[in-house]
Formats: C-alpha cells, sequence, structure tokens
C-alpha cells in the first residue's frame, strides 16, 4: 500500500514536471509570435527559403523576424556595399549566445557586409555591470577581442573598436543626441518609473552613443549613406526605432535589424548570461567546467526515463538541445530523436560534452595567435566630417 | 497754463525716471547680497584687503563673493600648482563681459594659476544657439580663441580645447556621470518642470562635461590633484556644487569658485549677451557699431540735464558706467563725477567711445597674429590614466 503510493507520488511528479514542461513550449512559442505581431515585424521564412545558403541561426529559426530586410538583401544581390553592426558589452568573456549572434554576423559578412563591432565598455561601467572604464576595456582586448578574431572574421571587412578607446564616436553622440527629446527617450525605454538607478551617462548611452554606434557605417568617413542591419533582441527594438529616426534625420538609411531568440541558459532560469555564471558556457572555459555546467543543466526531459522513451523531450525549451542544435548537430534530426524518446539526456548531454569540448579547446588554441592580431582588427580612423560639414 | 501743465508733467517724468533707477539699484544690491547670503556664500572683501595687488574685478567688486578661495590662496601664497577653469560657448566672438572674466583669468595667471580654457561648442549645439557643431567649432578658432591669445595669456600656461576636438575629456564624463543620479541632476538644475526642451545629450553635458572640464587640471595627465578656482556667474553655482560633489568622489580636492556680477547689457534690459546684439560690444565690433551702440545706450542719467546737475547720476547700473569703470578708468572717481553731478551722460559716453574704440583697435591689430599662434595654446595631451587605472 504504500509503495503504491509512493509510486502514484512519483507518476504525479513526472507528469506535472512533462506539463509544465510542455506549457512553457506553448508561453515561448506564443511569446515570439504576439512579440512579431504586436511589433508589425515579418517572419524571416520567405528569406530563408529564398537564399541558397542560409546562415545556421535562420535554418533553425533562432532568427525569427525582421525589419526592413528588403535594404540590405538588395545590396546582398547586386553586390553593393551595406554593413553589419553588431555590438557587445565586455563584462565578461564571450559564451555561447555571443558566438550565436556572432557566427550570423560572420556569415552576413560572407554575404559581402562590411562589418562594425562596437566594444561598449563605456555601457558596462555605467549600467555597473563592472567597477572602472578601464575594467570594462581590459576585459575587452584580453578576452572579448581575441575570442571574436579566433570566429574566423576577415581583418579587411571588420571593424572593431572599444569605446572609449574611439572617442570620436561620442561627438556623434552629441550630434544625434539633438535629435531627441528626453521625453521621447523616456518613452522609448520607460525610463522615468526608476529613475534612481540611471545617471546622467546613461541616458547619452542609450540615446546618443548606441544609436551613433548603429549610424557609424552611414559617416562619410566609412562610405556614406548605405543600407546596414543590426541583429538583436526582441528587447532591444526601441534601439532600432530610436535609430530609424535618426538615420532619417541625417540622411541616412533607416538601418534594418534581424530579431535573434535568447539562447536558454543552462540553469533553465532565462537567457545564457554572464551575470549567472551557470548558465553559461564560456568560450574560455576550462573542460571540466564544460562537462560539470553541461552535467548539472536543466533539460526538456523527464525524470522518468521510462516516462521519456515513452512521451520523448520537449527540445523547444531544453537548452541542451539548443546548444546542439544551434551550434553543432543537425537540429531538425536531433529535434525528432528527443521528441520521440529516441535519445535520452544523459546520452544527449554526453555528446554535447564531446562537441563543445572539441569546439572549445579547438577555439582556444587560436586565441594566443589571435591576440596578436588585435591592431589589424581596430578601427582607428578619425571622424571628422561632422566637424566640417 | 498749458505750458505749466507740460512742464509738470515732464517734471513727472523726470522725477518717476530717477526713482526707477534708484529702485533698480537698491534692487540689485540687495540680489546679490541675498544670494550671497542665501548660498552661504563668503565676501571676497578681505582678500581684496589682504592682497598687495588685487585684480581689477576685485577692486571693482564685479567679483564679489567665494567659495573655499582659500584653496587656492595657499597655494598662491607658497608658490604651489593650482588651475583656473574657466569656459565659454562659442556661438558667437567674444563681447566685454566675456573680456571682463577673461581678464581676472588673466590676472590668476600672472599669480601663479595654471590656466584651462574649454571652448564648449557641444554646449552651444546642445542648447540651440548654433545649427551644428562645425557652425560653432569655426567660431572657436576664427574668432573667439584668437581674441583670448591677443589678450595675453602665456602659451606655456595656457591650455585651451574645443571641446569636439578633445574628445579625451567624453572618457571623464563618462566616468564622473556614474557618480550622479539623475534625479540629482534634475533637482540642481531644476529639469523636469520642462523637459521638452532637454535632449540626451544636454543632461550628459550638465551631468558629465561640465565636470570632466572643471575637474580636468586634477588628472595625471596634468600634474593630479591640486586646488582650482572658477570664475562664475552667480547663476552657476549649481555646477560648482556638482563639481565639488564629484571631485571628493574622485579623490580630488574640491575645486573653489569666484562670483562675478554681470555686466550690464548696453540696452538696460540685462545681461551683456551675443543673444541681443545691441546689449554687447563684441572685440571685433567695427568703431562705426562701437559709436552707435555707446551713443543709443541705457544710462543711468536723468532725462533732463538740470536735473542731473543736481541730483546726479545712478552709476551702479549703469551700463556706460559699468563699461568705463570695469575696462578702462577708474572706478572711485567716475563713480564720484557721476554721482555728483559732475558729469553727464553724453560727455562720459564720449569719453567710452574713445576707451573703447582705442582698446578695440589695439585688440583688432593683435587678431592677425594671434591666429598664427593658436596651435601654441591648444590642449592635446590624450587622457590615458582613466583607462588604465
Amino acid at each position: 500500500m504504500k509503495e503504491q503510493n509512493q509510486q502514484s507520488t512519483i507518476t504525479e511528479i513526472v507528469e506535472r514536471d512533462y506539463k509544465e514542461k510542455l506549457d512553457k513550449r506553448k508561453k515561448e512559442i506564443s511569446y515570439y509570435q504576439e512579440k512579431t505581431e504586436e511589433l508589425g515585424l515579418k517572419s524571416t521564412k520567405r528569406f530563408t527559403e529564398y537564399h541558397p545558403d542560409p546562415s545556421k541561426s535562420m535554418l533553425t529559426g533562432v532568427t525569427f523576424a525582421h525589419r526592413d530586410l528588403e535594404s540590405v538583401v538588395e545590396s546582398m544581390a547586386n553586390r553593393q556595399p551595406w554593413a553589419v553592426i553588431s555590438g557587445l558589452n565586455p563584462s565578461g568573456p564571450l559564451h555561447f549566445g555571443h558566438k550565436q549572434i556572432f557566427e550570423e554576423v560572420l556569415w552576413m559578412q560572407k554575404q559581402g557586409a562590411e562589418v562594425f563591432i562596437p566594444v561598449t565598455n563605456d555601457e558596462s561601467y555605467l549600467v555597473g555591470k563592472v567597477k572602472s572604464l578601464s575594467e570594462s576595456r581590459k576585459t575587452a582586448y584580453e578576452k572579448v577581442i581575441p575570442s571574436i578574431i579566433a570566429m574566423g572574421f576577415s581583418p579587411e571587412k571588420t571593424h572593431i573598436f572599444v569605446n572609449s578607446d574611439y572617442p570620436d564616436l561620442y561627438n556623434l553622440a552629441i550630434d544625434i543626441s539633438k535629435h531627441l527629446t528626453l521625453n521621447k527617450v523616456y518613452k522609448v525605454f520607460g525610463f522615468g518609473e526608476n529613475e534612481e538607478g540611471e545617471n546622467p551617462g546613461t541616458i547619452f548611452y542609450r540615446g546618443g552613443v548606441q544609436l551613433a554606434q548603429i549610424l557609424l557605417p552611414q559617416y562619410e568617413e566609412f562610405g556614406g549613406k548605405k543600407p546596414s542591419i543590426v541583429p538583436v533582441g526582441i528587447d532591444q527594438y526601441p534601439y532600432i526605432l530610436l535609430a530609424r529616426d535618426a538615420a532619417l534625420k541625417k540622411g541616412f538609411v533607416p538601418p534594418a535589424a534581424t530579431f535573434v531568440k535568447f539562447e536558454e541558459g543552462l540553469d533553465g532560469k532565462g537567457k545564457m548570461s554572464a551575470s549567472r555564471p551557470n548558465s553559461a558556457i564560456f568560450l574560455t572555459d576550462d573542460l571540466e567546467n564544460v562537462k560539470r555546467k553541461i552535467k548539472s543543466a536543466y533539460t526538456g526531459g523527464s525524470p522518468s526515463a521510462t516516462f521519456q522513451k515513452e512521451h520523448g523531450g520537449v527540445p523547444e525549451i531544453c537548452p541542451i538541445y539548443q546548444l546542439r542544435a544551434y551550434h553543432f548537430t543537425n537540429n531538425n534530426e536531433l529535434k525528432e530523436q528527443c521528441s520521440t524518446g529516441n535519445i535520452l539526456c544523459g546520452e544527449c548531454k554526453k555528446q554535447a560534452v564531446e562537441e563543445v569540448s572539441e569546439y572549445i579547446t579547438e577555439h582556444q588554441t587560436k586565441l594566443s595567435i589571435a591576440k596578436t592580431k588585435i591592431n589589424d582588427y581596430l578601427l582607428k580612423k578619425p571622424i571628422k566630417s561632422i566637424l566640417t560639414e
């Protein structure tokens, strides 16, 4: 009798767990669908079908929507100049969430784009992720930029800059910020409710520097106005809108955007983020840590192997599935295997450890050479056009 | 009967005019007294009596109050390093209001101060005084800086910079702005009531750039922490308070300030300002204009010569008196002459035209040489200490 009770309790737990995971999947799918509709974005599906060699991010549906992608597609097709801008916050080393975005950027470079990578150490400092400009600057040169270079970007078509070492950018930011009102910036970013945590630099960053970064490729020094695109998370759509407004005021082409889904953190508690170190695999992690993080990761599987064999896992919400599908293996095959219960989490994690370890090992061997090449990638061109127009 | 009526009307007008001028004087005297008390400032009187060779601005009472002047006086006496920071907005050429301040700064240089002059073309643009950064930048180099140089500053101890050509300053501004909250900046500057006219750049300027300018001499590149002083109008006290706060957070010496009275505009409608061209005599005006502006100026005298001979004028509120007393003649003597009715406005204006014309003619002959020397005065030193600390 007692054993039967225990058994029924376990069954209840297993079923509740499964139901929760299905609910989570449903919620996530509708989140992106609703956002796409709400913001009036278009699906990237048509582009993915049409392009002879779409990016992994598009094939896996990580890149799920866009605004004005047509404007760069035309340049892509006609081999006209276009640019990608993809910045990041150097508060820690790159993780697989960054890798996913930068592989998309790399793909764009192979389609002909000039790549601009602002390493926003000012933002890291202003929002309180590091204690000083110098701390995030150090991380930028020692950890972030070498990893980006090691991913295979071309030095001729890649322009990396650390904001505080490229202060000409701030002149552009001053120039652009004049076209905005404070009220507009507040409204777009929802400031005002909690001004306590904000400082004058943050407002200037959001309503000036970030926009200058996005519009940078269109200044005279870089060949003038041209189509451009920014791959971003859906939460960063406000920047894009402000940047499109600012572009019109400067006589530039409004920048396009592709929207990418967040990569799920290994802890199952939200997107992969450096602020929760166990949620992310860093490209600089050692293999011991990789193994530990993957082994202890949350998954879309069931606590009961029997149940999972019968019902399958829920790959769409599984960080291990995402890790493998977005970065390594054939995603459709793995999804099939997981959904049908043909692969269980233990085996899947084992394969994940192997794939990630192999990638990371190779990546890390490239870092010392990458460090010697930083100078070839740095943007140093002075920006004088707005001071003499 | 009719003639008598007219006569009494004229008498009434003359008396009302005199009463208005006395009231204006009373109001002005109490304005500065009340401000001094309200803000807890000290009078500069003791310093003026103690110093063997006080500045003209102190002798005439134009410099009327100070905050923490003691901190630089000690350096002055012991021949230790100290600095003066005096910026200006290059939306037009220098006028006599600027001349007054820069002569005070020049006096400080002769007392041993290192002089820093930020030419804030970013502010001119952000607050809407010019249409572009390039417009105010052009005015800075073509009109403002040559006039400053022609006033006799030493190239060794004077550091002039146009903000948009010295963008390293913005790194300091980012650094400092993090120590402030938006709420504090709003409170100090009374923003929030009319945010419509504000933009993200203005907030950053007030809560970052302006403070960076004031603290600049204390960064490692310029010899590290030291006493410093800023001569300002009383309305700019908020900057000083914010700068003193920021200094403490950076481990610097809180900057001192001297407060100067506004020079009365020739139109009698407020302080001399480039935004009311007839209120100001520009150092680049031609002699025809000088004559015209002075001849048509508002004065502290009476519409009736008879009345003025009997009662005297009201020099304290007279822009012509200020122009002559602050810049040229012996102020006590002129005040005496005017108050006792021994000099009338026509004669006084005639002498003013002569004095101003002589000064301006000499100043203008120096401008073409000054233009060739700009490079000797420009601050170009990169600021790297905060990026590598």
